[in-house]
């Protein structure tokens, strides 16, 4: 299972050379994620990834350009590793039509952290066994 | 020979947890490529990199976290890839001081892109021989 | 008659003190003039606005803090001046309900401007009275 | 007295018009406030403006277009009101050599705030005494 995320884009993510900027598209990334991990996740676990992530590595590969309009871009994020103390991302960037291929596919690793008391921390086995149903390392993401 | 950016950071750089955002730092690298491509190698050839260039890839790892302060990171960078149509850059952001080891380690895949007409093309024997100057594969970046 | 756009949220526009940052509000008004401008005033004209505005003035009183929500608000835009070459928008930005008062008050001076060729213009008669149906100064934007 | 920062401009703080775009001249209003507010007035006494403030209002009049460059704005900074829990700020950004008149005019008000206790707060003697420093209502900011 994959989910979905409908990002709106702003006029202001575009660089003066009149497209979305690379460094956006992780804004876009960081959206999807937040309503996955904050939104999502806490129907099925309302203690779910409170406290706080971090993120330990982004990689991003920047397949077409984008230039600004009304509609929103599809962000798909799905799960492609789980250790005890992080989990592995992938995403694509399209359109909602699917039309045209990916803008961006990326993965990120994140990991459960106390943002308060500033340390990291494993996954509880309800974030496991949420996070499993979206395991899908068959595609490159 | 690696080139040196001293990047001076800004309040609004740190996000609602209160540390710089993990997106920013691709501003920092960002900064750092544009005083390299856009200054220090059009004084080599005043004719390098006009007309812009685009990303194609970032790999960046996160190792400490970073709070806003008066005083600039530093952004390393240096090349560790050429080929006809790209150049990949490794980067360390870290402290003038180099104490505490590096906040973030990424590297970029660059393509001269002509902005303007909407294509990629080869680099310039000037820009190669440029950039050549700036070559280190001896460090993971 | 008012223009209303549903401006969403992202968590990025909260600062280190967790609410939504000053600077960040102008950006909704930004999205919401370009809205205005570039998708309902090219209904009545395809050519309105078409070459670029500038921005001359804004004011903006903060009433109240704001916290990222998946709910985007609601931006209301409307017109309180018009001379030959410039148009004063005031808005309020607040809740979709309306209840619990207006976050935001604004005004922004707005010129038309020929952004390529670099000089501000008038007004066309058909930019004039597209404004014209949204002017109304019985309220304090 | 006035206050002068150096703020030094970003390649990202142009927008898809080329040039630095109007809501951000007021990060770099709130990069000299937070210079002002958390160094220089923790020169005269370490607990001034701890707690935090927020802004109460916004004017700001846009004179002249910019374009990223390597040499930093200068912003100049002084107190034009005081009242037992505000005080509003006038500013000038404009190139050091003050060249060419200013960029932009701006005032702001702000009032000291307990933000973890969510509450606004009345002005220290100590604050109060330091502000007096840059009292100017001499000048139109």
């Amino acid at each position: 299972m994959r989910h979905s995320y409908a990002c709106p884009l702003r006029w202001s993510d575009m660089d003066a050379f009149g497209h979305v900027n690379n460094t956006v598209y992780l804004r876009y990334l960081e959206e999807a994620r937040i309503d996955f991990l904050a939104l999502a996740a806490r129907v099925a676990d309302p203690e779910a990834f409170t406290g706080g992530t971090v993120v330990a590595r982004h990689e991003i590969d920047y397949l077409r350009q984008l230039v600004h309009r009304a509609d929103p871009v599809t962000v798909e994020l799905w799960v492609v590793k789980l250790t005890a103390a992080s989990v592995t991302f992938a995403y694509e960037i399209k359109d909602a039509t699917g039309g045209g291929g990916p803008y961006v596919r990326a993965r990120t690793v994140v990991a459960p952290y106390n943002i308060k008391e500033g340390y990291p921390r494993r996954l509880s086995p309800a974030e496991r066994s949420f996070l499993e149903g979206y395991f899908d390392d068959s595609h490159r993401g």
